[in-house]
């Protein structure tokens, strides 16, 4: 692609198209976006992320990214140390955050094992959610991962792995049903017959 | 929103959601993307932006973005200086660009006329454009504006004002019709009626 516009915008247009959800064409317009309002959007997001690369560390207990190590919730003292909730990657973590429904802490896994992706047990943070099982005091472990093959495997490879360790701490997964506000009509048939088959 | 991960990650997730395309669900992912692959894309894009915004400035002949003023095809004595071409914004001289098809030089207005959104004439790159005209040399003068009320409005404020310059510049329109690969069922009555007014 040869603009006209120098070596400089195509750079940025070609970085921009590696965002996830943006295409060659959604980079060009973020692009244009970008250089058209520099005051206040190319300059302050530049900084946040100069920022963000000079600050953001991945906390050491629970995986999670964070600006502090450890991270503002493995260390907030108010929060269940009882509980651990085991998701796949920060956005999971962000999502129950948003709910505010969970006072406990979590495991961030870094990815699901996958056969076809060639991801195994030791790709994953797993030896560190083993370790904080066994130091003791946890009671439950909530698999948060996804309804999917590999977030099933990956469930039941870790409460396989748990099981072993002699504690009392039980691990429980998160219901499975029609979600709030969904139709029938919408939904596939599995999780319809799911739905039916744990009917309460 | 208080996810936990510090006011850095919101920032960059609060500036991400302000990209055209890009909603708050779509900003968290990719600020996700660029905290994971810190080193691939995080610095080379924050470079990248840092670079645009020390480096493009807008072309004092056409006002097109570019690295250099007067830009790139401002400059290039291989190009056809007796032609113009009118464009909206930098990313329809971006798509001619990639076309290849136009060897003269731009013109871009920054905007179109419009009552709805109080765009007057002086908002726009005009005065630039008549300075051009007026100094003459200029054949043709080709109107790739949008085919919206907006677009041809401006082309013909555009038309009115260059005719009481008295040269010999002759202003022209992008053909309508049916786009090249375009099925007659997806189009809308207005081109399909103005293809069978024009045909030939």
């Amino acid at each position: 692609m040869a603009l006209g516009a120098g070596p400089e915008i195509e750079r940025l247009m070609a970085l921009l198209s590696k965002l996830p959800g943006l295409g060659p064409r959604s980079a060009r317009r973020a692009a244009l976006a970008l250089l058209k309002r520099r005051e206040q959007l190319l300059i302050p997001l530049t900084v946040a992320m100069q920022d963000a690369a000079d600050k953001v560390v991945t906390c050491g207990v629970c995986g999670a990214l964070s600006t502090r190590n450890p991270c503002a919730t493995c260390s907030d003292p108010a929060r269940d140390t009882t509980m651990i909730c085991v998701v796949e990657e920060d956005s999971a973590l962000w999502a129950m955050e948003r709910v505010g429904a969970f006072s406990g802490r979590y495991h961030v896994l870094g990815g699901l094992l996958s056969a076809l992706d060639g991801v195994r047990p030791e790709d994953l943070r797993l030896d560190g959610l083993v370790a904080r099982v066994r130091e003791g005091g946890i009671h439950e472990i909530i698999m948060a991962l996804p309804a999917t093959v590999e977030g099933q495997t990956t469930a039941h490879y870790i409460a396989d792995r748990l099981k072993g360790l002699q504690n009392q701490a039980t691990v429980t997964y998160l219901a499975r049903g029609v979600p709030v506000g969904g139709d029938l009509d919408w939904l596939d048939d599995g999780t319809i017959a799911h739905a039916l088959k744990t009917r309460r």
